[in-house]
């Protein structure tokens, strides 16, 4: 793409959940309109976009409609089959491109892919069976924990192993999926970088966020993170490294542990990501707006942080409290419009600004 | 409404424009979804609503449809025919209520209301024919002005007159439409005032903006203002007054002539308006979350403003400059999503943060 997209233009974006919404929303902000891909009925992007498809990501009639009525395709998640892709690909771009999805999809690749550009990860191991779990314990140590290499989200597909005697329970949680056996870390802190960078290759990266995970699932990110200014630059230059080495156009998330020894690199999510929510409201220029900017060819915005802000997301039962959030005017309430509240399900979060 | 609507409740809009686009944005943020009632087709608030009704607004069947499926109707603007709502309040509250639409709809009335709650506007007298026309100028003088009493908007509909000679050309350019004939206002600068009230008769009124109108048409909002502090709360004070007195719940917007003899009240808008949008960059809750949480029963937000804030409209060939606009880092962009640019149309507006 090289001229950017003319106000007017199409996004398809593939799957409605929240992300899929706040993408549908900061696109409006731009001109722009929305197609929704999502088999789920009644997706929450659906809400706030011009257009949404009910189909299977293997309904190839479907893909091939949606993908000749938008000019570019994006996604919120990165577990598009791949087959999906191929038939989107033959009718429109997609950004970001295919390799931050093939990297990102399995644990091990992208491990693999963030030790080759010299980037530190905690130990892991693959594990396909017993045999192959008893080496990888033998080489990773305990405690560790065993993941499924593809489809994990939200402390999903994981099982801890405190010690070896662990293995056999670990491995039947997994249910025979491939997996990895990642070393359990140390760390002081865990953070995460946004980073945005379009086709002319500028990079943007907003302030690290400290992330507070319970259960597996993430509760609060704070800005700024309680972490030293030569970490705060590390960590951006990582992200900016990661985006670079991809070729990457759009917005990226890295995950990071803190430790005594720097900063290990825990996950990459090709996209929008629940940890740069803070930017609704401690930036000029969004997380949503910044990934529009990027995969539509407008000029990326101004990263800066003009409030501290914590984020909390509003989890099952949270919803009971609404009238009690809403009555503080530093909350900056951003519900997803989902039918049901469920245990464990994110059903919106809350920006506090100070 | 004694309970607030839960999240995932429906908001009927009437009309489909760039105010209905935005509040349809700020109603997703707090859950609800909506349903836009527009004659004209592929309306901007249409790209980020749940559902858009195309008809008239004299399609009894299309309108009863609506109203039945909504829990509570709104409007983006103020001439909504009588006979609409009629149709309408029979199926589903109407917020805010129609006595403000009632006021609000003929310049006259509104003058009357506004001078019989013992507010200062400028000199009017009702204008009809020649005759009256002559009356009129002889009682408020020249120069001055002659306005349709009904359906303005942006200058439209209006006719100067330096002085009595202009009087046939004028009552032409009306084309037999009531009028009102205004008196002149030597003024320093022209301000409005967001207020918002909610059903239990709490009021929060957003700092007055100072606008500089070209051509009828608002082409800028600056806040602060450059007024003293004591008429900052004057007008907050007369726009808290006015909505005390309709009774009213949502937002509405005042405009007042800042002259040597304090506040004069311009007109009124029973709905969020143009020289509000600063809110978006400005405020952690804007004036189209501040309706939407007025008209379904949640909590006002704090109406503090965290930054200073220049708003200006992008007009017809402004869009010729869009990407020199992205460029500048202080520029939040907001596009309208109109299919077509012409000349006088607005298209969207840029906040600039200062």
């Amino acid at each position: 793409m090289t001229e950017p997209l003319a106000a007017g233009a199409v996004i398809g974006i593939l799957g409605g959940g929240q992300l899929g919404r706040m993408l549908s929303v900061a696109a409006s902000r731009l001109g722009f309109r929305t197609h929704i891909y999502e088999p789920g009925a009644n997706p929450p992007a659906g809400h706030v976009a011009d257009r949404v498809v009910t189909a299977a990501y293997d309904d190839i009639e479907a893909l091939l409609s949606f993908g000749q009525g938008v000019d570019v395709i994006t996604y919120e998640f990165e577990n598009v089959p791949t087959e999906a892709l191929d038939v989107l690909q033959s009718v429109a771009p997609i950004l970001p491109n295919r390799e931050a999805l093939r990297v990102s999809q399995d644990r091990i690749t992208e491990k693999d892919f963030l030790t080759g550009i010299g980037l530190s990860v905690a130990p892991y191991a693959a594990v396909d069976d017993a045999a192959s779990l008893a080496e990888a314990i033998e080489a990773v140590g305990t405690p560790s924990i065993l993941k499924s290499r593809r489809f994990g989200y939200d402390g999903k597909g994981q099982a801890r192993i405190a010690s070896p005697d662990d293995a056999p329970a670990a491995l039947a949680e997994l249910a025979g999926a491939p997996a990895v056996l990642e070393g359990f870390i140390s760390f002081t802190s865990e953070i995460s970088v946004i980073a945005a960078r379009d086709a002319a290759s500028n990079v943007v990266g907003f302030d690290p966020g400290e992330n507070l995970h319970v259960d597996g699932m993430l509760r609060t990110t704070t800005v700024p993170a309680s972490i030293s200014n030569e970490l705060r630059q590390s960590a951006v230059s990582i992200a900016s490294q990661i985006v670079a080495e991809l070729d990457y156009v759009g917005v990226l998330a890295v995950e990071l542990f803190v430790t005594a020894d720097g900063l290990l690199v825990n996950e990459i999510a090709p996209r929008v990501h629940n940890s740069g929510h803070w930017t609704q409201n401690g930036c000029a220029v969004d997380q949503f707006e910044q990934h529009i900017r990027a995969i539509t060819g407008l000029p990326l915005g101004d990263g800066g942080r003009h409030s501290d802000v914590t984020m909390k997301n509003l989890i099952g039962d949270d919803m009971e409290r609404l009238s009690e959030l809403l009555a503080d005017p530093r909350a900056s309430l951003h519900l997803y419009g989902k039918a049901d509240t469920k245990d464990g399900r994110k059903m919106g979060h809350v920006n506090y600004v100070r």
